[in-house]
């Protein structure tokens, strides 16, 4: 995947480009839009007071007893918990439905629901925790999948973060989930069926591949964190491990540590440059039960999507997305953000 | 496809659907919810007092040169217009640009990307209008799909209509919107295939079969209104030909009036029962160039979305979408909204 070179957003002509992991088409439009570095969230997400207890949130330390069952804490064993991984109080999936194989297009709602408590502290955000504190948060994830891996009767973990009530957020309280499936979802065979014919192609993983200079904001020592080449949203950035990789879950603590510090510095990045504005965090790894066929071409990544503007009818109906900020220049604008972070 | 029978949503279990026109996963956990007659938008869309014009719109009477070219109006050669096409003053792809073959992921975003301006009047909305009107509305999304599949150099058409800001709406006179692209979206190849694989194994259309008793809303002479059995959104509802029909542009003036009249009814129901709410919809026809050999699972149909909820992480990352009201019980509570049109 080649990039064309940046350049001001007033003499582009609107682009159309095929993402080879989504298997989706995106117009890059800069005529609808303002200049790049212009971009903004309307509504900043943050409370401007956090209070460190909030009285009616019942993921702040000392309201364990509000929660659903926890899972595990980090440390265990203590009052004084950092992380705890709990369950959902209102699963969309249940772990106690006997799990049904598939009738006439229907199967029972079977399955897991888990909310990861990333701070004790209300109004501390994910990237406000130090680089290792979002690395234990990695971490956390990774135990949690590895147990939902061992449970035998799922096929497919999704770990997620809605982050501000328009991204999908009910508690302010700052948390991520992981739904653990009984079935692989149908979009999941379909990047992984696409990063297959690429594969078939050129003999080479898409994922691999997917970056070059002009789209690069920063890297770390096992990670690069991108705009993609052909990005739905303005402003997406996925981080996707230098080596190839399919399971998040095979992540060792070096590399969680290294990752939470990009990830801190990439949500740090946005907050800063587009306002704090909500955002969605996905990791797309691979289902359990993949043929060893399938693992050259299926690599693991982090997709980050800032909500800055509207899906519409058209990305309904179409499944083409219209995105005003060529990937170039998004990259080259948050490349830029002057940030340090501890 | 069969649905399970209506019952009190506090009853229910989570089900696992698979949708077999979109091939996805959609989780009915009514736990999360409300009961299903209680859902309802937080804002209604409508301005309490719509002003026949408004000072500063365009798409108003008297208003048309400040807006891009038109293509045509209904009636032709009249100031007194009912209906006007025209082009989109900042549109996603652009009619003045030169076609280009696909080159490593990337061609040229040639395109055409028009408005259909449904009514004169500001603060009228589209259900607002007579069923006859409405109708011609549907005559002029045809009229203008003809013309734009006569160039020859168009893959896929979309008509959708944006209603409400939150629905992608930018202006709020009553409009709706027709982007003419040069490929065919994969999301819309997948689509067919998802149709062929129902094709190959019952022998049948899979719309043909889409309907039963418990999820159907309305008919109308050539129309039937139904809640699908899979519905990704809550109250989502479509209009499907009860007469095997792969391209919405062939529909005859006839049955445009009949379709006419039961969008304009499903609309009513939906502002009546939800409060108003903003929505999408979308027509999704046929690529230009289908094999004959695709034409017998090839069906179209509108999709209408009502926006009630948040698409978060989850939908994003799986593709697999949380829906709380069950399509029986939306089905049942559409049914039953008292409403007579005109």
């Amino acid at each position: 995947m080649t990039a064309s070179s940046a350049s001001s957003a007033s003499t582009r002509q609107p682009e159309i480009r095929k993402d080879a992991v989504f298997n989706r088409l995106v117009i890059f439009s800069p005529a609808r839009s303002r200049r790049p570095s212009d971009f903004k969230s309307h509504s900043p997400t943050k409370s401007p007071n956090p209070n460190p207890k909030h009285l009616s949130c019942p993921f702040c330390l000392g309201r364990e007893h509000d929660c659903a069952p926890e899972i595990f804490r980090i440390p265990r064993d203590t009052d004084d918990w950092k992380i705890r991984v709990i369950e959902n109080l209102y699963p969309a999936v249940r772990r106690d439905l006997e799990p049904s194989s598939c009738c006439e297009g229907v199967v029972t709602g079977f399955g897991f629901h888990d909310v990861v408590i990333e701070t004790p502290v209300h109004g501390i955000h994910l990237p406000d925790l130090s680089q290792a504190e979002v690395g234990e948060v990695v971490l956390a994830y990774k135990e949690r999948v590895c147990q939902l891996a061992r449970n035998g009767l799922l096929e497919y973990v999704q770990v997620f973060k809605n982050y501000g009530a328009s991204a999908g957020a009910s508690m302010t309280h700052s948390h991520s989930q992981i739904i653990g499936l009984p079935l692989v979802p149908p979009t999941v065979s379909s990047r992984l069926d696409s990063l297959k014919e690429v594969f078939d192609k050129s003999g080479k993983c898409g994922l691999c591949e997917a970056s070059s200079e002009d789209i690069l904001i920063n890297e770390s020592n096992y990670f690069l964190a991108i705009v993609p080449f052909a990005a739905s949203f303005p402003f997406e950035v996925w981080i996707v491990p230098r080596e190839h990789a399919s399971y998040f879950h095979d992540l060792n603590e070096q590399k969680a540590m290294d990752f939470g510090g990009l990830l801190k510095l990439i949500l740090t990045k946005l907050s800063k440059q587009l306002n704090d504005p909500p955002y969605n965090f996905m990791i797309h790894s691979s289902p359990f039960h993949l043929p060893p066929s399938h693992l050259p071409f299926a690599h693991w990544f982090m997709q980050i999507v800032p909500q800055l503007n509207v899906v519409g009818g058209f990305e309904i109906g179409s499944g083409c997305y219209i995105n005003p900020v060529f990937p170039e220049d998004a990259a080259k604008v948050l490349r830029e953000v002057n940030c340090t972070i501890n």
